[in-house]
């Protein structure tokens, strides 16, 4: 239970600093690389403290495809997969719902920002790919470094994957509740999550074999 | 005495990174996310070198918020608690005088930015459990990286939440003293103050708990 | 085999930061700073991650130079650092292809960025010099710290340096291969690998030296 | 000898990074603080890598004010001391005229820049008490964390004070050799060097009190 207070306390901040940070970034500046900047760096800087303190305590997944990825490897039995889970989805849509009420805007939001097509479609694997390359290698190489690594990884790819790696189903799921910066529409989340676990497919695939771990 | 010292100097270099960054940015630039940037970054930047160097001296509190929530924990008496809490009032607000200095604008001065309302209010409430959550959640997860930690999560807390995180009374009364971009005026510094108390109860009362320690 | 999949990975990551952010950063921002620091930060963030994860397999070469030097200190043999500088080469274009794919932009492209002159060659000189520096001088301090001195050394020299630190052959050719922020027309690629290896030469002469190891 | 060498190339390297992205920055964009925050995080990169690989050899000073601090100290000799300082002096105006090399600006110059007045005056005092404090109190608070916190105080400085923290005499008459960003007037040099050995005399006078060691 403790487990899945971490869990939720975690997706929630999570989607509290995406949200946030680019309602903010929006409504400071017109340059919307400006806002995408300061997006990545929140963003960064949230997962970084997120993950160090709950991570000795549920794992820090934060993620059904992080999650996923340690059920495949057995590192984490299916019952508790499953809760995880549910817990991540549930509690990032209400951190989407705590950014909105502190910058005082509806509640309740379905976002109409369209994020779809081929090259959005691909962006998502690799971005997943690469998650989870950062997060089972780093466990790997420096587990104590792993809390950084994510949060470091998270803020470049904001900008090197066009998507700006969404890669991690709740957070998709929840960022289809808000139509800001952050936002995408609730038709085009399907497709994420498809194109997040094909990439957790493959790394799942080649990662044990890349690592030899 | 070396210990109010130690929060005294810390609290006033925390202003004066608040404050001096935040005349810096606004003097410099029209696009107030980039004066916010440099603003959160500064800040941030303060509070790892303060926090490392004092926090063997003083504990690195620099926050009356932060003294309650080891008051609280029985980690402090209240004789100490009361001259740490005077010295981080007394010293904010010089901090803010030398960043006046620094910068060639008025020494005193009473800040017309009007910051209130429920949204505004939320905001300091999660704001101040986000930073005690950190604080606490660091001491257990990870000692050696709380200064880091803190700093991370202020500099993110700026984007994230929509009242830029004051989180912290002293800032508060000081920052009343600045009619700068980092300022607020004295008429809303009370009910900061207000919904900070009321996240460091519900950091009080729940992290324990959470947290199990 | 392993070592060389490393390679290929992580300079066909470091590609993807490289190209990938620039064009997001060019996308995004009329100001050509803004992009830079993006380009500059995304890199840097990529760096670190794909060193700390594939140093430990392969030493995290990525870079024609820095397998040269290795080579040059009898620290690697002949055929695999033939191997190696093969596999960045050939990687690092597949980075740039799959940037474009992301992008939704022609995969194939030659870049008619001109970068040339006796400043610009000056400058990958120094660049390069100053790569191999900090990595062999951190191998000497710091071991444990070379993921993020390489990660933000370079992050630096795109700005310090007036040619942005290429300072890597097979990124050099590779963004031959890419008309978009970060590319570089394929007749100016030569010059540059030039004076890339007469850094590595200055400073395989004089580090050992100075640095007495 | 050596430490010779490594506080030469450690103080031309602080001010490439110092003249040239400064001179990047202002190339790029028309926003002033983006070329300050370019110049910031440039600076912060260089001296954190600086610091960590010459740090062993020399100490990696890069400053006349930190060589006066040690020498109060009584931690190195009067004639290393001064060897020291001249190194710093020369290899700082070598690194200014490298800058200007790879931007392809003449090497000679004098900067126009006026900094002067008592704000600014106090401002260097402050900055210089700043670095004293940091190095100092880092030393004795962790010191495998000095280069990083010398990097980050700078990087934050450079906001925070209004003159931007040159905080060193060899950089301040370095940046006298430059009509760039970083420059300051000669006629503006000397006063800059009071203040900062008036800083240094309050560090190391008040120092040792505050941290008790």
């Amino acid at each position: 239970m403790q487990k899945l207070w971490a869990e939720g306390l975690g997706t929630a901040g999570l989607l509290i600093s995406v949200i946030g940070s680019g309602i903010m970034g929006t409504n400071l500046s017109d340059d919307i690389a400006i806002a995408l900047l300061a997006n990545a760096i929140a963003t960064g800087c949230a997962l970084y403290v997120l993950i160090t303190v709950l991570g000795p305590i549920s794992g820090a997944h934060f993620n059904p495809v992080v999650t996923l990825a340690f059920l495949i490897r057995g590192e984490i039995d299916k019952t508790t997969a499953f809760s995880y889970v549910a817990t991540q989805i549930i509690s990032g849509i209400i951190g989407v719902w705590l950014a909105h009420f502190m910058f005082d805007i509806a509640i309740l939001q379905a976002s109409e920002t369209a994020r779809n097509g081929v090259s959005l479609w691909g962006s998502e694997i690799i971005a997943t790919f690469g998650l989870l390359f950062v997060i089972f290698g780093g466990l790997r190489a420096r587990p104590d470094a792993v809390p950084s690594m994510v949060a470091i990884y998270i803020t470049g790819a904001y900008w090197f994957t066009s998507s700006t790696s969404f890669a991690n189903p709740a957070v998709t799921i929840a960022r289809g509740f808000s139509d800001t910066f952050a936002g995408i529409t609730p038709l085009d989340v399907p497709m994420f999550i498809v194109m997040q676990l094909i990439g957790c497919a493959i790394a799942a695939y080649t990662l044990p074999r890349l690592l030899k771990d």
